[in-house]
């Protein structure tokens, strides 16, 4: 028994899925989903709070500047998925006090500027010290429609950017130890970049809504493509069958060149790709073509995620226990 | 040069007050405040987000259900202080992967049942992993009255509960080692429940509201009566008199029971009691006194915070560089 027991009793042995189960079944909040709806005096609001640490997660080539502006793409990308436009954001940042002044002013410019290309208010927040540096930035958007869930309907297919595959492949390289020997490879470097300053596409937020009524469900990809298709799936309690890839041609070339890199690791597996994933209408399909989406699953009567007639073995990331295979 | 000059560069040099006006500077924030107010589709809304790190805020007799609790009770304070109902919460968890599953469910449970006590809804969240373990709430309210800042009006009096001293009393007896001798006197007691499970009153809202109109500035106490003291002297450009002290017969016989505690320090450098200060015009003063407040100081034209004709030195909790004397 001993240090079995003991050990078994961490959280690291459980997963971030069933710590996040744990939550639900104490609070007994409502259905997971990217953002959180809330009803006042007879408004809809959508309220987000999105974390990250950075002894976990600013890797050797982000700067203070770049973890600013991250976490405030990732409730952006959240509020995106849900066709909600962002307004105003709080942060509480926990700092460790032999942090530099210096990193302390570049965190906060990230962090306002973000804010700003994003085109929300940052408001100000709470600041503590602590043993690790910690950014949460919470977020009020505007849902620009009726709530989004996350249950795919049978018969629709799923649409998303096919810029799939950069982040896993530096993710991947990074964990090799490989990623100086391929830094100079033009999609590591893009991989790179979107890890440092990700994006997410508020500008085509009008464009999407003209085609709103065509999706039944979405998600945010921060946690793996993977994650994403397992969890619409579980929630949905739909079979989602894979037939494509949302990946362009230069990643497909570059993986050539690197060996010992599998192509469905790094689409599947990678994350913080911050891209919207839509099941949409199939007759709208061409609708979101031209906003430069690719169609690449369908939804059908069943269940699990299938792709090439096997069940998908990527399941994404997971905190405290990486990623699930 | 060298070691003083990397040591003049560290946070803990600066102190909280002047990060959070690095802050102000970079983003161009309005007016600090204990919420932020925002503006949507015409309503009026207030915002905060509030969080502690265990490493530097669990003191020994805390468990993990007390600092989930705590920090709800942080959010709702700042929201009684601007009478501002709380609605809606989201909580943000950054966990060590060696903590416990146990620690962890007692975290939640204490978040949950602290909203369910304020009668605030706990939405849902984000998970980290980090190297601390890090709890902050944002919390969304409705004011209901207009907003209400922290520049109190000359010839109006401060009001508060006469509750201050208890927890300064603990935090006192704590830092000098001395809290295991005189952990059985009553008001000592007294002070580690209100540090362990904080009850801002909230049943008290609609009473205030119907004095909303004596009310010009107000300040929740959790930073200490002299940190609120000093900022609303500041910031409204004002001198403030203390002319008594708020508290209550209790605490004054304990400390002659206590040898080495001065009841000045324990009063104006406490924190954390959660007690709102209100600044309300003097013709207004029985009204409060009915509802339990006492008057302690008064609002003159000048500068300054002055107690028996001195300038008064406590200034209140400062992150990164402790009491700021």
């Amino acid at each position: 028994m001993g240090s079995t027991t003991e050990t078994k009793n961490r959280i690291r042995e459980f997963g971030e899925t069933n710590l996040i189960n744990i939550v639900r079944n104490i609070v007994g909040s409502t259905e997971d989903n990217d953002v959180e709806y809330m009803y006042i005096d007879g408004i809809t609001l959508a309220m987000k709070i999105d974390g990250l640490s950075l002894t976990t997660s600013k890797m050797p080539f982000m700067t203070h500047f770049d973890m600013g502006w991250k976490v405030m793409a990732s409730v952006v990308s959240d509020f995106l998925a849900k066709l909600t436009k962002p307004l105003y954001a709080v942060v509480s940042i926990t700092m460790r006090g032999d942090d530099t002044i210096g990193d302390f002013r570049e965190l906060i410019r990230g962090l306002g500027s973000g804010a700003n290309y994003f085109g929300m208010r940052y408001l100000g927040g709470d600041l503590n010290e602590g043993a690790d540096d910690v950014i949460d930035v919470a977020a009020i958007g505007k849902p620009m429609t009726r709530p989004i869930g996350r249950k795919p309907r049978i018969g629709d297919v799923l649409v998303t950017k096919p810029l799939f595959g950069y982040t896993g492949l530096v993710f991947k390289l990074y964990y090799s130890n490989e990623l100086d020997r391929w830094k100079d490879v033009e999609t590591v470097m893009k991989g790179i970049e979107i890890l440092k300053r990700p994006e997410p596409e508020v500008g085509i937020l009008n464009d999407l809504l003209k085609h709103a009524d065509c999706i039944s469900a979405s998600m945010d990809s921060s946690d793996g493509l993977g994650k994403v298709l397992w969890t619409m799936a579980t929630n949905g309690k739909v079979r989602i069958r894979v037939y494509g890839l949302p990946i362009n041609d230069d990643l497909l070339s570059s993986l050539a060149e690197i060996p010992g890199v599998k192509l469905e690791e790094v689409v599947f597996n990678g994350g913080e790709e911050f891209l919207p994933v839509f099941s949409v209408r199939e007759d709208c399909v061409a609708k979101f073509r031209d906003l430069g989406f690719v169609d690449f699953a369908r939804i059908e009567e069943g269940n699990g995620v299938y792709f090439n007639d096997s069940p998908l073995k990527f399941r994404g990331w997971d905190y405290f226990t990486g990623w699930t295979g």
